[in-house]
């Protein structure tokens, strides 16, 4: 039995919350606003977030974060890309030991171009943060509040924090594997959404299964040439973090990303489609970072470059699609192959 | 423009040919059924598979291989996997002399455990075949005859006459790479069946994404970790061969192997699932085949042991998902990294 803080209770918070209290664990769950937790303590339930679904007695609800991670020996952090840093701010000031932070958050920093292991890293003082653990995976939080199962890889450059993780979460329906390879696994859970906008596109356009398929596959060849020169390795990407949530997120229409693509494949401009969405899509701000980060790395990414082009440059879906399959032939794997031996050459 | 025969006029290898009628071949559609060569010839449609589709004016029908093969610069052999030897033996008898021989189907042979390409070259005289080409992806053939972008692999230790059959193919809605892991391809395209399967399972226990999506990828590494024994290239299966084709055999629900599993997972007996499919089920071929090699290997493939026992041991699904969510604790992807170092540093 731990006790372990979760911070922030959205629907993924909530649910890892929930997993922790079925393991025994003493779980105090946060959130900074004052009005949700009292809501919470009075239903019972994440109205909000999971409305279906009875919160385990045994979970503490907190808005004082100073108490909800009193004697804590982890902190799971899931609050939203875009609050990272100011909550890393706020546990300055009240942690008083280094104890493993656990983060279950996607996306990638603009114009840093920083994970969110290295956002963590940037923000806390050295003297409370050891290796960061990315917990990533394809994993609907509806689905495990239902214990319905569920497999996901905890990352670290530290294998015992990431033991520590697979320790404190694994149980009958939730299989956590280990990795060592948290580049790679926060760099996958981020980049798919270029790709689900991309699978969108298609299905907008009207083409087929193959097209999809060709698009996620190529998309996934091209992230991980990006990632394998980021430093990553690229067998990460058959895994969990990879294939896996690019599965869930590409054939899934409640993905926010596949809808915005299928807009824009069906012809809108993109101003009505942020205005129809009325919500951030994230794979619309990913695109523009990596299209940023391929021309950096000099690494060549034909089907992020030509999504580039259809929400900010105007070119028409069909022109994309005509111009990457009339590409120069090419072999399918070397480059990376190429990069994979120089790799383990070193 | 070249002199092509394209022998089996089944779906996909009657929009093989019309491809290579596309790009200005010489193409020759051989089928060994007469009655069915004749009926092509009256309709111009190949009825039977591709019912909406207009034979293009330039393709020719044969029932006679000496014919079909007079002077061609290359074979398509497309026939169904029972066929390989058979066809082989008689193409022993009429050719004449060593021209590239371009395969598309998928399978494993029982008991022997061949790739399609072993067979053809164990089958062949020596001196009229030299390195087979596997052509392989996630192409349904309906969407090819009616030119919907598709992308497929040209896999062949020998990178010349995989570059000859890329050029032979490629257009722009047909985009074929190279790849020299003709070994890779094989056994993708006719591996992933059994997670076809157990998609199937996962989806008629009334699982949800996540579970399929973990099915899926641990499958896939699993299937990965075998083929890599065997001398595959891990890396081709984050391509169209791997990834690729699984995404669209198993999100799909017309694919058989999918809807056989679907029955399993449902509760119906196997030979209940098999009268109703009322045809070969070839996931269920290909799981026997597997789990033999596994062990002949002592490779752990824990999903297509799970997929075994629920068809030839009676296992109930339930408890099979049960034991895998249970397994020991274990890393994503160390296993696969280490043979890739092996393989690389020698």
């Amino acid at each position: 039995m731990k006790k372990v803080a979760v911070l922030g209770a959205g629907s993924w918070g909530t649910a890892l919350a929930m997993v922790l209290c079925d393991n025994q664990h003493d779980v105090r769950l946060w959130t900074h606003n004052s009005e949700q937790k009292i809501k919470m303590e009075k239903d019972r339930k994440n109205l909000k977030y999971l409305p279906n679904i009875d919160l385990p007695d045994s979970l503490r609800l907190f808005d004082d974060l100073a108490k909800a991670i009193e004697d804590v020996e982890a902190i799971v952090l899931v609050v939203p890309t875009k609050a990272i840093r100011e909550t890393c701010q706020k546990l300055n000031k009240v942690l008083k030991q280094k104890i493993p932070i656990i983060h279950g958050s996607k996306g990638i920093e603009p114009d840093s171009h920083f994970r969110i292991s290295e956002m963590i890293k940037e923000e806390m003082l050295p003297e409370l943060v050891d290796e960061v653990v990315a917990l990533s995976g394809p994993s609907h939080a509806e689905e495990v509040s239902v214990k319905h199962p569920t497999t996901l890889t905890a990352a670290s450059k530290s294998e015992r924090n990431a033991i520590f993780t697979q320790d404190l979460f694994m149980n009958d329906y939730f299989r956590v594997y280990t990795s060592t390879d948290i580049i790679g696994v926060e760099l996958g859970g981020a980049l798919k959404n270029i790709i689900a906008l991309g699978a969108g596109i298609s299905d907008g356009l009207g083409y087929g299964d193959n097209a999809k398929a060709a698009l996620i596959t190529r998309g996934l060849a091209e992230i991980t040439r990006l990632a394998t020169m980021k430093g990553a390795n690229p067998l990460t990407f058959i895994g969990l973090s990879g294939v896996g949530d690019l599965i869930v997120t590409c054939t899934s229409v409640h993905s926010r990303n596949w809808r915005a693509g299928n807009m824009l494949g069906k012809g809108l401009p993109l101003n009505e489609v942020l205005d129809q969405m009325g919500m951030i899509v994230e794979g619309i701000r990913t695109t523009e970072a990596v299209n940023q980060m391929a021309k950096q790395e000099k690494v060549e990414m034909p089907i992020t470059a030509g999504i580039y082009n259809v929400i900010f440059e105007k070119k028409t879906p069909k022109e994309v699609v005509d111009h990457l399959m009339t590409r120069n032939r090419t072999n399918e794997i070397d480059d990376i192959s190429t990069l994979l031996i120089d790799r383990f050459k070193h």
